[in-house]
C-alpha cells in the first residue's frame, strides 16, 4: 500500500490533464477511466472537490462542458480562479482591465470596470494578441501603483492537438515590462488551496491533491501541508519525476490508478 | 564642464528615442536638434558609431529610413542585433525558427532554417500573435537542449503614438514557459558593446554611450567600462534618474545638449 493514501479523507482533483484534455472541435476528450474514477470516489464516501486553474470559461460553462463528457460534477464543488478574483476585487475596490478569454467575461459582469486600477489576466489564448497585451501593458504602466492579478501562473498545458503556452508566460511578460510582481489567484497560491480544503471541512493533512502540474499542483499543495500525487497524463513529462525542487508524495499512471490505490488502502470516509 | 565629457574620443549613439521616435504612418519623427547634433559630432572629429537594438527591419532598410529623416548615417556605421545574430548562428551551426518582424526576415535569407535547433525572437510587434508565440514555444519545448536567442531584451520603447511592449517581455514569457535562459544578442550584452567600440578603434574608457534606456544603454555600457549619458527623450521617465541599480555618468535634455557639452569640453579628436 502506498503511504500517500494513508488516512486520506478528502480528494482534491485538478481537472485539465487529470479528468480530460481540452482542445479541438469537441472541446476536448475525457481521459480513459476518469469518469468512472470520479464516480468511485463519490461511492467511497471520500470528500471531493475540484481545484482548477481553468480560466477559459465561467465556472458554470466549465461544469456544463464536463457534464457533457459524463463527469459527475456540480458548480458548487469547483474552486476556480475567476470567482476567487471577483471576490478579491469586490473586497479591495479594484476595477479591472480584463485580458481574459471571451468566455470568461460573464464572470465579471457585475464588476465595475470604469477607470481601471488593476489588470486581470487569465488564459486568454487567441486574445493574447500583440495589441491586447500592449493595451494591458499601457494600463499598468500608467498606474501609480500597478496591480496585476493573474488567474494562475501555469507555464503550459496540453490540449488534444498539442502543448499550449499558458497565462503564466504572459504574467511574466507583463511583470518584466512593468517591473512589478503579479498577485496570483489560483494554484499554487496558498489561499486558493486552503479555501478548497476548508470547503470540505477537513484538515490539510487529511487531503490529497491529484494533478498533472508538478509545480502548481504538487508543490503548491505540499506547501499547504496537503499530500500531492502526480498523474502521468495531461502535460506530464518524465522529467517531472526528477524535478529539482518538487518531489510528489506519489506517482500514478492516471486518475484511475490513483483511485485504485486509495480504495485498496481502505481509506473510505465511512 | 561635465566630467563625463573629459577625454572622450568616440561617441556611441542609441537610435530610437535619441535620434528619432519610431511609429506612425511616416515611420516616426526626428527628435528636434538631433539631425544637426549628428552632423556636429562628425565635424568635431570625434569617432561615431550607432549602437541600436532595432530589430523591426534589416540594417539596410533601417539606415535608409534614417537617411529619409536627413540623418547622416551609413550601413557600416551601425551595430545592430540582426547581423550579430546571423554571425553567431553561422559560427555555431544554429538553424533558427524565427519569431521576428516581417521586415527583418531578409537579414536571415542565407541561413538554413530547416529542422530548427534554436528560436530567434526580435521585436516582432504584430507578429507576436498567440499562434506565433505558441509555435515558438513548441519548437523550444521540443528541443533536447532549447536555445533561445533574443535580439535585445528591452522592456518597452516609445513610438509616436505611445509606449510599446518590447521583445524582452516575450523573451521572459518563453524563458518561463520552457524553464530556460535566453542568450541576448544586442544591448546590454558585453560582446555587443565591445564590438562597437572595437570597430571605432578606441578603448572603452575613451567612449561615451548616449541612450534613453537606463538599463540596456546606460547600465550595459558602464559594465564594459564605457561612460554613459541618459537623454530625457524617447522612453525616458523621471524615475529613471533614481534607478535602484544604475546611475548614469550624466543626464541631458536631449542629444543636442549632450553634443553642446561634448564640444564645449574641447574633446574633438583632432
Amino acid at each position: 500500500m502506498a503511504s500517500w493514501a494513508r488516512g486520506v479523507r478528502a480528494v482534491l482533483l485538478d481537472v485539465s490533464g487529470v479528468l480530460y484534455d481540452s482542445g479541438g472541435p469537441e472541446g476536448g476528450a475525457a481521459i480513459p477511466g476518469s469518469v468512472e474514477a470520479v464516480n468511485r470516489i463519490r461511492q467511497s464516501g471520500l470528500k471531493l472537490r475540484f481545484c482548477t486553474n481553468e480560466s477559459q470559461a465561467t465556472r458554470s460553462q466549465f461544469v456544463h462542458k464536463l457534464q457533457r463528457f459524463d463527469f459527475s460534477i456540480s458548480e458548487e464543488e469547483v474552486t476556480a480562479p475567476g470567482p476567487a478574483a471577483k471576490k478579491m476585487m469586490q473586497e479591495r475596490g479594484l476595477r479591472p482591465h480584463l485580458l481574459v478569454h471571451d468566455d470568461l467575461l460573464p464572470e465579471f459582469d457585475s464588476i465595475d470596470k470604469s477607470e481601471p486600477n488593476c489588470v486581470v489576466i487569465g488564459d486568454a489564448a487567441e486574445n493574447f494578441s500583440y495589441q491586447n497585451v500592449n493595451k494591458a501593458f499601457n494600463v499598468l504602466i500608467g498606474l501609480e501603483k500597478p496591480v496585476l492579478i493573474s488567474l494562475g501562473k501555469g507555464r503550459y498545458y496540453k490540449e488534444t492537438d498539442g502543448l499550449k503556452i499558458d497565462v503564466g508566460a504572459y504574467m511574466k511578460a507583463l511583470e518584466y515590462a512593468c517591473d512589478i510582481t503579479a498577485e496570483v489567484v489560483g494554484k499554487p497560491s496558498q489561499n486558493f488551496f486552503m479555501s478548497a480544503v476548508n470547503e470540505m471541512g477537513v484538515k490539510p493533512d487529511e487531503a490529497v491533491m491529484i494533478g498533472d502540474d508538478v509545480v502548481n499542483d504538487i508543490g503548491g499543495a505540499q506547501r499547504c501541508g496537503i499530500r500531492a500525487v502526480l498523474v502521468r497524463t495531461g502535460k506530464y513529462r518524465p522529467s517531472d519525476e526528477n524535478h529539482p525542487q518538487v518531489k510528489a508524495d506519489g506517482y500514478v499512471d492516471n486518475l484511475a490508478q490513483a483511485v485504485d490505490i486509495l480504495l485498496a488502502s481502505g481509506v473510505a470516509g465511512h
